[in-house]
């Protein structure tokens, strides 16, 4: 299920620019602790590493990825999500632009 | 003053891609019916029609603008504000990365 909106956030209003652009997000957080980005990737192949673990869910668009240690490019289209260890890396290749809720923690 | 944060905002998880990617928001409401947008426009010179009247508020680095009808580009650096007309349009030229709120109506 694609989440549609996220209720009760405190918003950063800088944005985060990764990779000149090809990648914005915009931190969010809430009064609980809780932190996720939203963000968008637009055409590219790039490489993000991990801090803590995320949930990277698609809200729209799609995208190929693949983890650290594997070699397996799988699909990720709206309403779905895939898990990336803490502490780690993933490739991620972008044909049309990604749009994206990252959950930390 | 610049806004440090946003408190309370129901965020669209899915971003507004403009100018293909050189200019990225993310649409904010609240429930008292207050809407912003929070982004960031990558070095470049645009032009942006407006709906309702906008306020941009610059919150890091800087862009110069230039108002429908005038001729003078402006500057506006982190902490400053202008004013656009609704129904209207502004030329804005960034040449590093300018973030805004958008506030509108």
């Amino acid at each position: 299920m694609t989440t549609q909106q996220l209720a009760g956030a405190t918003v950063a209003p800088q944005a985060n620019v990764y990779f000149d652009g090809k990648c914005v997000s915009h931190s969010l957080s809430w009064p609980d602790g809780t932190k996720k980005s939203v963000g968008v990737i637009l055409p590219a192949t790039l490489t993000f590493r991990t801090g803590a673990p995320e949930v990277m869910e698609c809200v729209a668009g799609s995208c190929h990825y693949r983890l650290q240690g594997t070699d397996a490019w799988l699909g990720c289209h709206a309403g779905e999500r895939f898990e990336v260890p803490g502490q780690s890396s993933f490739d991620i290749r972008v044909d049309e632009a990604f749009h994206y809720i990252c959950h930390f923690g």
